[in-house]
C-alpha cells in the first residue's frame, strides 16, 4: 500500500453564521469570521489516496487523473466563488472548514474509487495556522 | 542604512469590477476575479523600513512599534473585511492588489516617519504566485 | 471524526547535557547541542485534536479556545525562555525535542478534553530538518 | 512511542517509460514525464522513525546517526544522478516516485533497526504538488 | 511605479560541462553538476515587471497576460526538457543558472514591452539554497 | 551584472540588553528579548553577491566557494553558539539582528572580493516575521 497526495489551491469568500442568530449572537459565537459582508481565504487542499502501485505504470493512480478529478469536482465549484451562496454541496450547511473538508471528501470518493484507488484523507488549510483533516467514516 | 521587514497576514473578501461595466464586460476584463458574489484571499503583507541603527538599542525601528502601527492602521481595517465595501482608504478605488499596496503605503508613511525611520516598500502577496510591491513616488 | 490542527511558534534557548557527565562526555554524546553557553531555536508547534463537528457551530473545537489554551499552558512558559532553567514541566528532564513534545502533550491533554475534543498529536519542529511527533500512550 | 522525522534533499534526473513501448505509447501513458532526453527534480525526502526515547539521552534515535545513514544509503546514490541509469536499487524498475519511495524504505530499514528504532514512513515530494508516502508492508 | 511578480515552476534536466574539457576536468571545475548522465531540478521562476497601474483596470499588466507569455516563451520550452539539448535559446551556452536567467530575460523582454510594462527582473531558484537574479543591462 | 544568493542556517542563543541598564530598564526597552537566561532562534542567512558570469564557467562566483566562505567565517562562529558571549565579531556590540547583519557583512566582504565578485547584501531572518537586510555603506 502506497499513499500519494495531490496539492491544489482555491480562493473563496465565506462567512460563519446561523440565520436564526442575530448579528450580535453570530459575532459572539463566530467572532470576526461572522462578518456579514464576507471575508475570504486562499485554501490549500491536499487529497491523499492509497493503493498498490500498478506493475505496468508504477502508479497508485495517475496524478493527472487525480488532478483533473479535483479540478472538475472541487476547484470549478469553489475557486473564486462564495462558499455560502454558490457551492452546491455546501447548501444548507455551515461554511466551517470542517464541513467543507467533509463535503470535499463526499464529492471525490466515488471518482477515486472508479480510478482504482482508495480515498485516504482530505486536508484543508484555511490559513497556515488552521488546518482540518478528514479521513471518512471508517 | 539598514533595512528591516515585518511580515503580517490578513484575510479579506474583494471583487474586481467597474460599476459602469455590465457583468459581462467585467467578466471579460477581470475574469473570475469579477465574481459579483465576491471571493477572497489570505494576503501576506511585508513592510520594509530603513534607517541607521540607534546606537543605544541597535534597532532601526522597534519592531513592536512597527507591528502595532500595521495592526492599527492596516490589519484592523482589512482583516476579515470586505475590501470594496468596508475599507476607508480604498473607497472609490478598484480593489486591485496594486491599488491596495499603494493605499497601505499611504496609511503607513507618516507613522513610520514619526518613529524615526523611512518607509522603503510595501509588498503584498495576493496568492503565492501573484505579488505586488510599491516603493512610493521617489 | 474530524482532525483540526493549530500551528504556533516559540523561540527558546536550551542545551542538551547530563550533569553527571563531563563537558567532554556531553560533547561526545550530544555534539554541538551540548554547548554550555546555550543555543536556541524557533520551534514550530502543531497541536492536532479530533472529534465530531458540533452541529450548531460546525466546529470540532473552537480554534480560538485551542489557541488560548496553547498560549496559556505552553507559549507563556516557553517563548523567549530557557527550556532547561525556566520551564516548570521540563524540570529535571533532558531538554530533547522528544521530551519537550511529551511535556507539551501532558500540559494540554486535560484542557482539550474539557473543551470536548480529544488530543491527537503534538508535533514539534526544532529546525526545518528535525521534527518530533507524539501521539500519547494510546 | 515517539516519532522523529529527518528531512533531506536530492536532485536527480529521471524518465518514466517502458522499454517495450514505443515513444508514442510512452507519451500517451506517461505524458511529458516520458521525455527520452530526461528531465529532473529537487526531491524532498522525509524519513520518520519511531521508538521510546532513551532515558540516558532523551533521543528515540540520534538524528546525526539517522542523517548519516540517509547520506550513505540514499543521497550518495541519488543526488546529482540519473535514477534510471545509475541507482543500484532502482535497476529494472520504473522510476516512478512510488517505486522510489519503496526502494528507499528497503535501503533504510535494516540500518534504522540496527540503531534501535523502527522505520515508520518514507515520504517523497517530487514537486510541491506531488507527494508519495510509504509505510512498509505492515 | 508599481512592481508585480509572477511565480512559475518548471522541472528540467541539465549538466554543467565544457565539451573541450575531459570528464575529469569537468568534474574538477563543475563538481557533481557535471555528471555526464544528467541530473535535474524543480526551478522556481519569478518574473517582475513594473509600470503605472492602468486607471481603468488598476493593473500594471494583466497577470493572465504575463502568465501566458511565460507559458509560451519559457515553460513550453523548458518544462520536462533537457536544458542542454532541447532549449533553442540555450544552444551553445553553458547551462548555468546565471546563463539561464539571462536567456529567460531575453525571451521575455519584447513581450512585456508590447503589453505596456517594463521587465524588471528574472529570478531563478535552482534549489532553495541557490538563487540567481538578473535585472538586464541597464 | 548577475546576482547570486546562497541561503544558509544557524541556530544561536542571544539576549538584547545594555549592561548599564537594570533588568527592569532592559525589560522596558527590549521586552522579552532581554530575558537574562537567554532565548534563541533559527536564523536564516541569505548572502547575495554580484558580478559578470565567467565566460569559461558561466558562474558569477562558484557557489561552493561562497558556501565554504560562509561556513568558515560565519557558521562555525555562530551555529550552536551564544551570540553575546562567544562570537568574536560581536564582542562589545548589542546582539540585535541589525548589528549581526552588519557584522556578517564585514566578515564576508574581503573573501567575496578575493573570489572576484562583489558582496551585494546580507539578509537575516530572525523569525519568519522579522527580517533585516544590509547593503553596506555604498
Amino acid at each position: 500500500m502506497v499513499y500519494i497526495t495531490r496539492k491544489e489551491h482555491f480562493s473563496s469568500a465565506h462567512r460563519l453564521f446561523r440565520q436564526e442568530y442575530s448579528d450580535k449572537e453570530n459575532l459572539s459565537v463566530f467572532g470576526k469570521c461572522s462578518n456579514p459582508l464576507w471575508h475570504g481565504h486562499n485554501y490549500i487542499l491536499r487529497v491523499a489516496v492509497k493503493g498498490e502501485p500498478d506493475p505496468e505504470t508504477g502508479f497508485v493512480m495517475d496524478l493527472k487523473t487525480l488532478s483533473q478529478l479535483i479540478e472538475e469536482k472541487i476547484l470549478q465549484k469553489l475557486d473564486h466563488k462564495n462558499i455560502n451562496l454558490e457551492v452546491d454541496f455546501m447548501k444548507g450547511k455551515l461554511a466551517s472548514t470542517e464541513n467543507l473538508a467533509i463535503g470535499i471528501w463526499e464529492e471525490l470518493e466515488t471518482g477515486v474509487r472508479s480510478a482504482g484507488a482508495i480515498l485516504h484523507s482530505v486536508q484543508l488549510e484555511e490559513t497556515e495556522n488552521n488546518i482540518v483533516e478528514y479521513f471518512g467514516t471508517y
